[in-house]
């Protein structure tokens, strides 16, 4: 087995900077100076804060001066999930948080919500969010309590299935509610609009899409109706995040978001391209191998599968010392694999639970034969009857 | 005047990246791979933050399984400072913060306490802590809302006046209360002990000891105590922080801190050597020059000074004009300018304010003679009534 020759296929877990982004990072590291700070120094790396503020604006499809710059996805989601808003300076009152059930654990554990306030919205075998199910969650909404918020993400992070946001905006402007997507996987791999989402928050994160970990930003729909702040300090960010900015990070993170919308349709139409051919060949080297959302709209570069007689963990590790890595559900809780909540959310077996090939702008045709020669391997084992690891 | 050159000299406010620290973002660069994913790439992620903890459990003579990453030093200070602690698994109330009236800003808004939960400590004329109004403050707090917690900073980021913590900490713990210690400034600077300094929770930032803007640090005296998380989702940090870790930020960190730690005491001495000649021949140049604190400890590094006649907004244009960058206070609010909270709590005309020269390791007998040149026409220009800047 070719142990030192490594295949990363797990790009929804996190991206490898991309060359761009490293360019960013390097010049950003000749910087020194406090954004905060008056003097040449401050003001050189203020500059380079409000570009990157354009770069992530021209990504989202919204306006620099509502892009709120946070540590990343899950700091953003920790924002904007809260019961108290204002407008203005008046408080206003969120009563209850509708969260899909196949949201990223940052966005499903509800932020600075209690564990009463937050309900799940069902999702169709098909992965896809029932919006029956928000429209009923909705229509029972007590609005004595404050306003209803939603939370639904573009793409599952799993499954790469894309959700009806625009739809579900509008089921939950009728009734006055507050929609917030979490637009990790999306970014850059579908074309990002406030407008056309009609959402009024979006979530995004730097290291999905080729910058680094460590940024991430909340991007509002205008600049009146804001969360209270969950960092004070300083008053950065127009108060609305306290603490210095990571300009090295937010710097790959705008250079990150500028390749993305270069060509987005061409790069996208060709990673689906690949993907596509290699589900088809996991077909011909396993006939019971199911693909998961392969029947509904999904991201270009994500493959959700689950092999019978084979356990996603097992398989991880199998993978893995065949010099592959992909992964079980998301990354996250330090390692741990636990069943999905996607699958589970689903109707499907989690116990056996599913594996995810996720491939990127920089994947190789070698690197995704690579991962079907493993495939074949592993898939054959099983068929055997002996331990896949 | 020679523009092109330029002399950094607010190292308090961010100190330029050190060369360990760079080689360590760099080496970081190349790691592809999210901490929390069990393949082999996730794991050498993981082994670096691992690495990296007993780094900062060294700097700040703590244990590596008590040091949680966060984004920087303000994000700790919000995730400490909250009403809501937990022993265990059982919640237990905070009632009241007691802050340092020289705190800065990311403590001395409180966290996630409510403004009316938040007292202030006096500070004596000298601009140190008050430990009788400590002292009193706590004796006459109401115990049926929650243990007291006090917040005192190890060194002032201004005036870089040494505080009394450990005398402070023996007046909290007589009665049952916590210590948070903003350590930010003292860190690299002074000895770092938890048992010596007796305190419950140390804070800490990377970029202000030669570490990159993006990581820092909340550190517990155990594992039982801690605050109610502020950020929630994928449960990384043993669930007290999630998101996933920005191993880049935290391999700076961890490489500045190994540097912070060796020869301490003989790379501060020649610094406070620098800066004792430099103050010499300020009183000098300008026999009225008014240095705080000068006769209490201070930080090697610091020196904060006021010009009677000079505003220090109009002295920091004029020293910014002359290449020197240096600040009038601490560096935050986007770059505002305000009245400095420090001189205001030290009884002095917070009108005329006071300009801050913080020097660094890297700082060369040349640079101190370029801002002594400086500084002998802005005072200079003083004298004969014309604008300084």
């Amino acid at each position: 087995m070719p142990e030192r020759v490594r295949t990363y296929l797990d790009w929804n877990a996190t991206a490898p900077l991309s060359a761009a982004a490293r360019q960013a990072v390097l010049a950003a590291l000749e910087l020194q100076g406090n954004p905060s700070s008056v003097h040449g120094e401050g003001r050189a790396a203020r500059a380079l804060i409000d570009g990157a503020r354009r770069d992530i604006a021209a990504l989202s499809g919204a306006e620099a001066a509502h892009v709120t710059f946070t540590s990343g996805a899950t700091e953003a989601a920790n924002t904007v999930l809260t019961p108290d808003f204002r407008m203005g300076r008046t408080p206003l009152s969120i009563g209850r948080l509708y969260v899909s059930a196949i949201e990223h654990p940052a966005v499903r554990e509800g932020g600075r919500f209690t564990k009463d306030q937050v309900a799940e919205i069902a999702v169709t075998p098909a992965g896809v969010v029932d919006l029956s199910s928000l429209e009923a969650l909705l229509d029972a909404h007590d609005t004595s309590s404050g306003l209803p918020m939603v939370a639904l993400m573009l793409a599952n992070n799993e499954t790469g299935i894309v959700q009806p946001v625009a739809e579900a905006a509008a089921i939950v402007h009728k009734r006055g509610g507050l929609l917030v997507v979490d637009a990790v996987q999306g970014a850059g791999r579908l074309p990002l609009s406030m407008a056309g989402l009609d959402a009024d928050f979006l979530i995004l994160s730097a290291h999905k899409m080729g910058g680094p970990k460590g940024a991430g930003a909340l991007v509002s729909r205008g600049e009146v109706l804001m969360p209270r702040p969950l960092i004070h300090g300083g008053g950065q960010e127009k108060g609305h995040r306290s603490g210095t900015e990571n300009a090295i990070a937010i710097a790959g993170f705008a250079a990150a978001a500028r390749t993305a919308i270069e060509d987005m349709a061409a790069r996208n139409a060709a990673i689906a391209q690949s993907r596509d051919r290699m589900e088809a060949r996991m077909a011909e080297i396993a006939a019971d191998v199911i693909i998961h959302g392969r029947d509904v709209s999904r991201l270009c570069n994500t493959t959700f599968f689950s092999l019978p007689g084979l356990k996603a963990e097992t398989g991880q590790i199998a993978f893995d010392l065949e010099g592959i890595a992909l992964s079980a559900g998301s990354a996250c809780s330090s390692g741990k694999v636990g069943a999905s909540h996607v699958l589970t959310a689903m109707g499907f077996d989690a116990g056996l639970g599913a594996l995810r090939v996720s491939l990127g702008p920089a994947t190789s045709e070698v690197e995704v034969e690579r991962f079907l020669q493993a495939f074949g391997r592993i898939a054959g084992r099983r068929r055997q009857g002996v331990a896949a690891a």
